[in-house]
């Protein structure tokens, strides 16, 4: 059942809020309570499965709780929404996103805004985004190809826990949440010059990925 | 299936009672048996999770497995219960919840009440406290308002296991809890004079919860 | 549907020393890896929470996934089952989680069996017990009372997962675990003088979540 | 409902690519980020559950999901896929894991190939692997006898989170895990000269699991 379009797009936009205020927040709670980085990483990846998890369930029947252009465009690639969704869509999620990291810098009472200085990149995380994003999208797909959309939430969310470990990047894998998260000067923030990048190769996995699900599941 | 208002609220009492014996307890064991504050949290959060998933599985049939007083208020606001339930309902978290805090002092061999002398506040954490509770109201609204109540249980426990580090406040989101944690000068403790601003910022996001609920799930 | 005594009592058996080779073997893995305790015990959680889900969901069809002699002496009390069942089960469940122990000794080379020199005890683990032990007998009959046995597994794993941490006993909640502890001295072992009383006291937790269950459930 | 057969190597070649991936490469980014190994252990554990539940999820509709010689040998024998199947999948799965321990590698900036020298073995780790196995393969099992296939994803997911833990081994239960782990010299790696005994023992204890498995459902 599709809803009418503003309403799709507040849920899209209060859903990428609460993801990288998730994101931006655990990580800046997680620098200030221990030195070491590795618990650093794991409160980050939990809070944000957790995160992703409760959005999913609670979005997902409004916008198809989407929160990342990547996914948006596969989406409307493979004939499930008009493409005339998609600008809409992804505006929207920048917008969230941006919203949710200045609530994450204000809840830790620093700037609203503070452009992150963290350069990220290398052959090997962009080789990591590229398969952190392959696979996020190739499990939607799997989901949503074999009728089984209600198992999203809990498994998007094991699945970037698990990425953020074993992929170089701490898999971003979402244009979205790579644009937005140039906003905090903190653990989970990255330069606004090492962004597009990450985005370019995001779209390669996804391309990949809609590739694969078409042999996968036809 | 409505029962019988005495057993609802033996329902809320146990239940409040597990949360908070959840809550306080794990933060003891946690400060007693490691240095490191971001894994106390961990501990602490993940505790907090597991006792939310057995509490709402466990006492839902019976109460609806509120265990907060902006639960209850926005659950009687929307007209799925009376008004005449609220007061009953919040009594009980309340007291429910005390017992819960003096069995995790007295489980750990401490005074039976100890007021915390840990402040919690300024606007980070009152910016934090809207926001947990908004997304806490939200979710379960979301799941009610589109017959999928069944997955509350997971869904709140993920939420708030997030919410502990991506809010500065490490989400409260209860007044139930915010009032009883005054008693236990442990590492979940708050002192008693920080409690009424927690209390009112939850409700401030649990109205703008009813709101967007209203609006996303017509 | 019953299956025969023999298959069931294997079934108790298989389960019972894979919860304690669990229990025993992440506890022994956690002080060979790490110096930090609070480290230790969420390894510990996490490990036995992860062989509960799995034994629950394995053995569940075939014997009802006690591993347990206070459960499985509820469930007789309830009249879910024949009292000739019960020392069978019981004997079953001690002798299985023993081979348990062994396994999880040898697995890490030491000697089959050392008999721990750990004291437990003291009024605030003894209510610890009591209270471990009600919210596990209790969830457990407000599942099977609502026709909802299939989420056990899950709830079971989270609620001892939480209360590792919660209860300053780190939550035994089971006889046989009590008893067949007492068999290796390392970090989860229970010093033999010490594991009657928590058995005394996890039947009176058992007892008092028979009654309460009589008045949530009926 | 059987799909040909190139599309279900397809699947068990990138489920197990990413199984691997996910196992070496949460290995390097944990050593990279602390010197705890106990955490170390956990961010590997954690993010092998992750990934786990994701490619089960994801390739069993296609598959069956096995990445897993021992699982897809127990599956020809008691009869659930021609015996035809099982060369190319045992191919499949040793090519596909050698891709994602590479992929892993590569992500991390690392030579494609190291071989490990890290010796794993002694009596206690043979014992863990016939333990781990029999566990797993028992599990799965247990679970399609019963048709509860579905729930495969999160017990397995569980069980191995655990048996990391419990067993001695960190529980490979898995012979193109156990090949495939031998190109890397990092944190998951094992010593080429020691991978053979761990294939023979999982083998055993994969051949127990399908005795019990046929006592127990029948």
């Amino acid at each position: 059942m599709m809803t009418d379009l503003p309403r799709r797009l507040l849920a899209e936009f209060i859903g990428t809020a609460f993801l990288l205020a998730g994101v931006i927040g655990s990580g800046i709670m997680a620098t200030n309570l221990t030195d070491d980085v590795g618990l650093q990483l794991l409160a980050n990846a939990a809070a944000t499965a957790g995160v992703l998890y409760m959005i999913i369930l609670a979005f997902g029947p409004v916008s198809g709780a989407h929160f990342n252009p990547a996914v948006t465009i596969a989406d409307a690639w493979q004939g499930n929404r008009p493409w005339a969704d998609v600008g809409p869509y992804i505006a929207t999620q920048i917008a969230g996103g941006a919203v949710g990291v200045i609530l994450a810098n204000l809840m830790f009472e620093l700037d609203a805004i503070s452009f992150s200085e963290k350069t990220r990149g290398g052959y090997g995380q962009y080789i990591g985004e590229v398969v952190a994003t392959f696979g996020l999208v190739l499990l939607i797909f799997a989901l949503v190809r074999t009728g089984r959309d209600h198992l999203a939430a809990g498994a998007v969310a094991a699945y970037i826990g698990g990425a953020y470990w074993f992929t170089s990047s701490t898999s971003f894998a979402n244009p979205a949440v790579s644009i937005t998260r140039t906003l905090s000067d903190t653990f989970a923030g990255i330069d606004p010059a090492s962004a597009p990048m990450f985005v370019v190769l995001q779209l390669a996995g996804m391309a990949l990925a809609v590739g694969a699900a078409r042999v996968l599941y036809p």
